[in-house]
């Protein structure tokens, strides 16, 4: 089952809501449970007389809760790793950060190439959205604290992110990376290995499976939970494969006009353009 | 001005608010200011039929938003970058990291000492709490989008601090830091410089002066907000100075029985305990 939140205009108002794609369909069902955190937790059968939202009317926004934890992993593939100047050679434990949930919008929402800076890559992954409240949980149990998988384009303003030995600063621009369009649910995907394939403009650029992951889903959970509380709608990225913008010759950054792909396979794909912040109106207050 | 907020329980129920401290009372703003953002946003001046609640019978919560940004600054006073194995000879930009709002208890209440890590250690921190909306704030302009500042006990797993090159696991263990106990609103507080005094059991382990921050309140408000858009409630840990438990001669780590103190001149002292996790009360769902 695949469960979305979206906007739709509905004349002037701006209408949000979470449900089960169904096709070209949303089936509704803001209307009969009470949160997108219970419908993760719980999901729900879509019956014939929930209201249906074509596809084609809505804007997909990311999967995730409303005040999500974010958790990514960094140097997660070995090749990736191999890439990088700043990985370790042999890693006994998961590197993550954090980032804040307004740096991401949803499938088809074009993210937003920083005023000024040149230097946004792109890096796609399969991500975990969490179902069940959890701490300190066993690698055995993981995977049934896990409501689904989804595409995470997690995408990195390289110059920032090397501004410092933390990476915080270049992941976490507004609006720059995107998730979505959906998770697909934890017992229809099941644990993979999954493919994770990134294309820009058509073009592979990534590509990889998660068994090749060096800290996987299971172990990923455990550890994150052990030093902090999951609860549904939170979000674990798992780390990009190898084929970042920034390691070709020359290193090639998104830009306006590009179209970058993120297939997770099972789960669907993450399609997303880039524009320019206009700084004029840049998000005050947003 | 002091805003604070707090929990008291009111027989069986547990009741929440916020307002402005006056010597031993709090006056509860909550019936006529929508939320605590609002309050940090544009200060009420209290009335003498708001209701007065003792300090005695109150527990206080960080005075931060309920779903704030929490950015935290490394190595920002050179005496501490000194004292670690870690920080760049000669820092152009900020060292950033995020912590989740959870990581944190009010003052008064006692941190958590993970089970099976005894490696807690304490930074004691002068804080800026966001008042408005912004994005791309000129350093300029920073202090007039502060809402006041308060005092942070940061505090650290240092053994998980070390897993990677990236702070997060070590930064963000479940209640282990404490935010509080209320702010003093920016206008009375000032830009400083402001002394930050740290205690462990009365004798003093670190003290500084805010002019000796590499990055100061202000550039660390424009940089923040170069890549994200800050909102009132949002913290800005500015940084720990030199004296910390890990460079101590043995190591001198957080245990039961410790009482820690955080002063920041003007604005207050922030005092916790520290308690063992128990396991079997793992914060499951918390």
């Amino acid at each position: 089952m695949r469960i979305a939140r979206f906007r739709t205009a509905a004349g002037p108002a701006v209408d949000t809501g979470f449900g089960v794609v169904l096709g070209d369909h949303v089936a509704r069902l803001d209307h009969r449970v009470a949160s997108f955190d219970d419908l993760l937790a719980d999901p729900v059968t879509p019956l014939s007389d929930d209201p249906r939202v074509p596809v084609a009317t809505l804007t997909w926004e990311p999967p995730i809760g409303d005040h999500p934890k974010v958790v990514c992993v960094g140097f997660n593939y070995a090749a990736h790793a191999a890439e990088s100047t700043r990985a370790p050679d042999e890693p006994s434990r998961p590197t993550l950060f954090a980032r804040f949930g307004d740096s991401f919008v949803g499938a088809g929402t074009p993210v937003v190439r920083p005023d000024g800076e040149d230097s946004l890559d792109w890096e796609g992954e399969a991500a975990l959205v969490v179902g069940h409240p959890g701490r300190r949980i066993p690698a055995a149990d993981a995977w049934s604290y896990v409501a689904g998988v989804t595409c995470v384009a997690e995408n990195s303003v390289r110059d920032w992110q090397l501004h410092s030995t933390q990476a915080t600063a270049g992941k976490n621009w507004h609006r720059s990376g995107a998730v979505g369009p959906w998770l697909t649910t934890a017992d229809e995907v099941g644990e993979g290995p999954l493919r994770v394939t990134t294309r820009l403009n058509g073009a592979v650029v990534q590509d990889d499976t998660t068994d090749r992951l060096t800290f996987g889903f299971a172990e990923l959970v455990a550890y994150v939970s052990t030093f902090t509380p999951l609860r549904p709608g939170d979000l674990i990225a798992t780390g990009t494969p190898q084929g970042i913008g920034l390691r070709r010759d020359p290193p090639r950054f998104l830009r306006p006009g590009d179209e970058l792909e993120v297939e997770v396979s099972g789960v669907g794909v993450l399609r997303h353009g880039v524009v320019d912040e206009v700084p004029a109106f840049a998000e005050v207050g947003a």
